[in-house]
């Protein structure tokens, strides 16, 4: 019997773009699928760069408006891939044409944004997917299972540092992600809305938050042409950076635990620096996106005077997701979250049960960045 | 105008065939190549399995004898992703037939075989590659742009080991690739041959070698019934290993460098630990696969009192191969060296230059593990 | 000509005593100094015991009451080494004495403490010193010499962690570093201490805090009778824990820096994991206790595509006190940080300078201390 | 009832004799020994040096002829702590003396000398000791602890690199080091001296060899006049380099364990990177003499999913030697190793059991390094 076919609609095709259709055509050569992906339409403003896509990482056709997509019968999923200020109106209208909506993270820019979206999709009882990837690593996923067994035990302390530094240059331009109005934040909800996603996936829900953000560089060049060689060329002309440079978060779980969280380009050497570690009773782990396919692990039964942490090496077939992959220690990389959420949220659409991560989350990581925004102008703790 | 469109048939579907095929898929979807693949048959004796494997990897259809692949006018490029015993038939043949021969390291499993298929090519004056992936490595290639550019100056020392542990276990049964007659060797053909080549790459040819095989478990539980879902299941029969578990060796290069090589498969702990350092006479250089996209940089011009190993994460735009795939430390994994490959030998094939590696590399590094095979045998220094 | 002898009594003689004990009696074999330091008196309330401590540290006598030693004549220096709460009578009595005062941190258990003490010395007009000795690592001091020679730039980032395990066993009993009316406070005074006389020696003065603190074990047994053997044995009895078992605390210093600050001791695995990384506008800068010879150095000068961490081992001759001891990368332990603070105290006596650190940074350390305890109590920013 | 009192004599106070001096200066101070040392007297052959030696370093007196030293009825140890040429001289003399007999590593120049030094001491029947001073690591006691248990299991490799960098510009002069007559060979006695003595003390007994030694830099400026401000000046004129620069080794040993080693002055980057690791049926050990307080350990008993190296800091009461000193994670240094040694040699004369290691440890360490050098000469394997 042949499987269900689900047809994507994509809706961006930059980075995001580019990842989450490496994931769709790969995700059937490395999972054994009870449905099947069809790599339908790849959507974008500019006829001919969308085509070009499309042609490049494999699409069947192109649309040039979003509302086309939404609207098309041939298509089951609409994948949001865009910049955080269009989000909430194309999900929120694919709900409404009862399509599956996959959203990039975080959901929104803004807290009623996401509000309006889960709203939508309960409504519309569509299923529903954000694209936190990180979840989806092997070690991150080994780390989740650990912890529901019970090996780390009751938590203490969870500490993370997402650190970038693309923007320490004060003559880098002003590009879209630095702009409020289109990026929603900065680094906030660029980086910290993947530390906020992993510690709600670990340690649990969020009790009160206390922020502050910065910005180092108050004013930048405006960008100027684009050059179809060289790209966006910098202005003589300057803009104020309306995005925070850097977030730095104190946090108490419901549960007790003490959280530390701290998001910034503008740690020189570190480009993709998403570091967690969690102390709890029993043990401890430490996780590195730069290092994905590693968990450190320390476990407090070992013996006395051998003990110490562990490099997991997260990539043999008793690791999640990495048995579809190669043999042990032939690493797999970035691109490769996104293939097992995609993996993951097919098999849960199949078997009607709730995608993880899904709107809720979103709405949650929401809450967490709002009331660190709120927090960050009052000056104090927030409760959630 | 349309690009030139080169069929390949690809000879194996295990793990290589895997791999190979993936490279096939992906290797258009990141590079803007001159020429375009078309994935036209897979095959293997096993019918049932080869159409799986054809319909998972992607493949238009399927054939059970090789002879068919090489005779079949619409191929342009044979992929001998066999074990070794056949690789110089079949590549032999497909050489013959004027085919593009593409082939899994090592190239035969003996001296002989090596030099009956370079001759093969040669006459038949058809492109030819050798799967030595690791080249393809961007932080290898870095290493090989750094030594081109001076910055290591006069090697002295080359070190590499390959370590892995899967048959530490004496109750792991005696598959193919511990039976002569179908591997060749051990963790020489399979694991030193990487080693060799890497070395032939970066710091030049041998002059003379001195080895020692060991096999540290004699005898194996010969391989049962295959089952389904079990695999291959042990026998209370043994067999005899008829091929080294660990050889060591030392070299000297013509250039005067000095050289030490491991491979084992009876290190606990290590799972692909390709590790290897050059020192020479301005700096150092430091790669291990289980952390490919980073490379170790020792540089003896930096200011006194701030001299150290540098991390270098070979993952931005200015680094080889890596601005194909995603933003700075995004990572990518194991299978990317095949695709980097791939998109190498296509364009040299387009632009009628050499494939590196070619089948001249394949003989060289032959020669190689032939002359320490001798060296065993001998207890002596053998001169290549 | 003879040196100037500067005769010592040190009060205490357990873990700081036996510390100090090994600077005083190494430092002269090591450094070539302006004076010689004699072991004049070893002062604990024990008598047995100090007089054991005295003869294996290497004391020329012993005293049971500080006040004898604050009066006696032959005394030029009085180090206190004891628990917090006798830091200030004891250094106070010893200024009043003319004494050269020098005193393990945090200075006092509080900020009344702390200021009376400054007042003490500075009437007195004594040389003066804290012993925060972390300053005194090789890369520590190498960190400092590279950030006034501009190599950091301007610091955008300080985040430190200070991170302990022994106390997250519940049934740890209570000992006196449980106690804040002996201890002054939990991990705050004794590992966060460490980390703000760090930031404030390599990044400056602290502008704001917003501090959190929490006792995760509210009870823990009784210290029950200490048996020559075993040591303290633990009673049945239970007790409350009135110090912080961990501090979480944000900061902006008055350059503009953001600062994380976290102290723990319920960190499995992390022994003594005092680790702190500075993010500037050139370069970064990484360092940690539990591994005291290294310095990570990012320097953002170095060529595209071969920039990373440098792990530079501070060690040789040409880094702060490393020519003292023994050659480049035979490494030197915890114990010389005293040894290299008081050869550094010494000569600074003996040039008439401040030493560094002294009385003014305890000060100004127990000012950003209380400073994070009111902000716990407020809950909000506090400046400082 | 008063100790005994051990009188030390020691010959040569440079690198060595510093080192020698801290051990004896300090092991009274952290070891509660049955006997009691006494520095007795320094001896060199420069009066002014040794006298200004004998003050910094601690010692009662000097002597400037070592044979004096010999003959003081006072002393009970003679410490041989000269370059490599007068190591047999002095030291049978001593036995011949009846005095404890103390040696630097390698016990001699050759294997004649090292034949008659153990012959000497037995004749005399005197304690005997060799400064293979790496031993006494804590985490390399550990290592041996482990093994002894069990927890390695049957050991397939030990390999083995000791790498410096300290002469790879060709104008570094021609020391004493470089000369043969005086230092007997290289990085061979030097260096590779260590690892053999390591992989003795863990691995056992040697069966074969085969080794290959290179000059790379064959002539060196001769060391000029001694300033007293800049130490050796190097001349304009050239002198030959007599010894190795680096050494490779294969080894078999009587386990039919494999052995690497090598030892080289050429690796730009590594300082003191004495590193091995070995791989046995049960698990794998790592250890670095430039992390010293760290012993790296794969447990292949480990839950599958959770296996991975462990980093163990091997510095807690429970480990060897640690609990003498700091708490868990102070970690100690280079002359840690030293005060061990010497702890563990006087405790062994007390008790009147052989010092390990003693000279025929020295002999033992002496005859693989004499049949490298023949294997070296012959181009094959030699047995021991």
């Amino acid at each position: 019997m042949a499987k269900r076919r689900l047809n994507v609609g994509l809706i961006g095709y930059q980075f995001m773009g580019k990842a989450h259709s490496n994931a769709y055509r790969q995700v059937g050569r490395f999972f054994d699928l009870p449905v099947e992906v069809g790599m339908k339409t790849l959507c974008g403003r500019n006829e001919a760069a969308v085509a070009k896509a499309a042609e490049t990482f494999g699409w069947e056709g192109i649309a040039t408006d979003w509302r086309t997509v939404v609207a098309d019968p041939n298509i089951d999923i609409v994948d949001v891939a865009t910049p955080g200020d269009s989000h909430a109106e194309i999900a929120i209208a694919a709900a409404e044409a009862g399509k599956i909506v996959f959203c990039e993270k975080p959901i929104g820019n803004t807290l009623e944004e996401a509000e309006r979206m889960l709203a939508a999709v309960e409504k519309a009882g569509v299923p529903n997917a954000v694209f936190h990837n990180y979840r989806k690593a092997p070690a991150v996923a080994l780390a989740k299972r650990m912890i529901e067994e019970g090996r780390i035990g009751r938590v203490f302390h969870f500490r993370a540092t997402y650190l970038q530094d693309w923007i320490v240059d004060p003559e880098f331009p002003l590009v879209w992600r630095l702009q409020k109005d289109r990026a929603g934040s900065g680094s906030h909800g660029d980086l910290n809305a993947h530390l906020i996603d992993t510690a709600r996936y670990l340690v649990g829900e969020f009790g009160e938050v206390c922020a502050h953000m910065e910005t180092f560089v108050k004013e930048r060049p405006l960008v100027g042409e684009i050059d179809d060689k060289l790209g966006a060329t910098a202005s003589t002309e300057k803009g104020e950076v309306t995005v925070d440079d850097a977030v730095i978060v104190l946090a108490k779980f419901q549960s007790g635990a003490l959280g530390t969280f701290e998001a910034t380009r503008f740690a020189l050497g570190r480009k993709n620096y998403n570091r967690w570690e969690i102390n709890g009773s029993k043990g401890s782990i430490v996780f590195n996106v730069e290092r994905m396919n590693e968990l450190e692990y320390y476990d407090n039964a070992d013996p006395s005077g051998l003990q110490g942490f562990r490099l997991i090496q997260a990539t043999d077939g008793g690791h999640p997701y990495a048995g579809r992959y190669w043999p042990v220690a032939h690493i797999i990389g970035y691109e490769h979250t996104f293939v097992n959420l995609v993996a993951d949220a097919l098999t849960a659409i199949h078997e009607e049960r709730p995608i993880s991560p899904d709107f809720r989350d979103g709405l949650r990581n929401q809450r967490v960045l709002d009331a660190c925004d709120r927090s960050h102008r009052s000056r104090g703790w927030i409760a959630l």
